[in-house]
């Protein structure tokens, strides 16, 4: 009892420090990528659990049949032609229109893709990585047009999550499921392989820095281009590629980016990250509150319950 | 004498009216594609020359050695060191430094990259293609940084080039040399296939089209997003990349772009326009005057004399 009064009393540990105020600096990850012994019955291969395990990320693009894929297209289509009776505080739009860029708390919307965040082949394989139960501590449907796609810059997932929402470990991972075929031209995941194997401290605020040029300039919570170049002339640079179905589990310390697309080709996927439930939110360790529900679910955090039928429309 | 006289009198004819106030239409190009016929002596293949005829573009990778690259590479860091001592207005610069992003007139300001201009391999390919004498409309040395590279859209070369610098017939051809390597993930050069032959002209006005959303807003002098959508549906879309060294040759009306690049791989080139001098600025046919000499080469317009001799440092 004395134990369990004194640790509520303390604030929790925080092992990965963040948002600093002089530096950038890195530390070794202080947690398992793979948080349970692979086994013959895993639902991924030795070879597949290998590949997760050092370079932070692994693509399967056999999981979902042509059937279940045209499901998911038809599903996501739907939601997107349905928006006006949607609350507008999950939907982000195209500014001037109800055109729908991002849909957030995607299985509490669709049926379908409420199934498909509880389906085997991405929770079940969402537990053997994290070793864990496991709930969605976000889920959202993308949807970036052609031609006008941005760019999103390099950054770790768990560095957010840590500083803004909480999570005190290395315990999640995110699913992204391809709606469109993304190839390397159409602003695809790139992902700097085995980055997640140590923590980068980010710099927090923008330093008065008038000796760097403002192409070096230092953003608020990602790491340094010195930092990126180093990364990425040691390990190189992969891009998630594949059709439409294509499944991309990436570890949440894995840096990641992605270019604009000025190509007429779409990109659109269904992402789920998955939260140990023994990880769940606390209290944010570089950050004053934490962020809304919508991005960061501190509700809804039960277990899943897994489900081992194919995908079908309602 | 009489003919004469009046050809000096008459407005020279408009074959490719573009900027128009009503809408983008199509029509066919008539001009040739390669203005030579080819012969067992010409600077390319039958099949390069086909695949140019077809495709709107060719590339090589096999034009320079490793020793001429490394070369070209470090005249390119010569000059982006000593932009201090170059004229502002041939300069373009990052703001607030002075960093070098692009150095027009690049054959005036480098003797390894003038030079170059008139090597053989470009020069006589170029002279092939058009099937004349060949004088630089443009010349210029770009150098994008990586994790900032901005995307540029989709166009024709030529429909500017008609439009603002009064070039009269699909006489011209780029050469870029690729400074550095360049995959499909850092924004390489995409090209539509066959986009050369036939002529968009572009609506001149953004219309007032409040039934159209912002992401299919018509930009000025650029091809609808449905009409990219077509063409790309019909012929695909090509990237050009390869190693330091490779060289594209692209005709002046095959649509081009090119991404943003977030990776920390910069892109540079060293870029000629090739015009034949039977196709020298006219007056402009869309706009109210000329664009200035470093864009549009209206007063350095003798044929190159060609070089033979390997590319060396001074």
């Amino acid at each position: 009892m004395t134990l369990i009064d004194e640790e509520r009393l303390v604030a929790p540990q925080d092992d990965y420090p963040t948002r600093l105020r002089d530096a950038e600096h890195t530390m070794p990850r202080r947690d398992p990528v793979i948080w349970s012994d692979w086994s013959p019955d895993a639902p991924i291969s030795r070879a597949e659990a290998d590949h997760y395990d050092q370079k932070g990320y692994l693509i399967r693009n056999d999981l979902f049949t042509p059937e279940e894929v045209e499901t998911l297209i038809a599903a996501s289509t739907r939601i997107r032609n349905n928006a006006a009776g949607i609350r507008p505080e999950d939907l982000v739009t195209e500014p001037g229109t109800d055109e729908v860029r991002t849909l957030f708390r995607l299985d509490d919307h669709s049926p379908v893709f409420s199934r498909l965040a509880r389906d085997a082949r991405l929770a079940d394989t969402a537990r053997f990585l994290l070793g864990d139960e496991v709930y969605l501590h976000q889920s959202r449907l993308n949807y970036k047009p052609g031609f006008t796609g941005k760019e999103f810059y390099w950054h770790s997932d768990f560095e957010t999550w840590h500083a803004k929402d909480g999570l005190p470990r290395m315990r999640a991972v995110s699913a992204s499921v391809l709606l469109t075929d993304n190839s390397a031209l159409n602003g695809p995941l790139m992902l700097i392989p085995g980055s997640h194997r140590q923590f980068i401290a980010c710099q927090g605020e923008t330093p008065d820095d008038n000796h760097e040029t403002s192409l070096k300039k230092q953003q608020t919570g990602v790491p340094s281009t010195d930092m990126l170049e180093r990364l990425v002339a040691e390990a190189g640079l992969d891009a998630a590629t594949g059709p439409a179905g294509t499944v991309i589990f990436f570890e949440c310390n894995t840096l990641h980016a992605s270019n604009g697309n000025v190509t007429p080709f779409p990109r659109s996927n269904a992402f789920f990250v998955y939260n140990a439930v023994s990880n769940a939110a606390q209290a944010p360790f570089a950050a004053s509150k934490p962020r809304p529900d919508f991005l960061s679910n501190r509700t809804a955090t039960e277990p899943l319950a897994v489900h081992h039928d194919r995908v079908r429309m309602d």
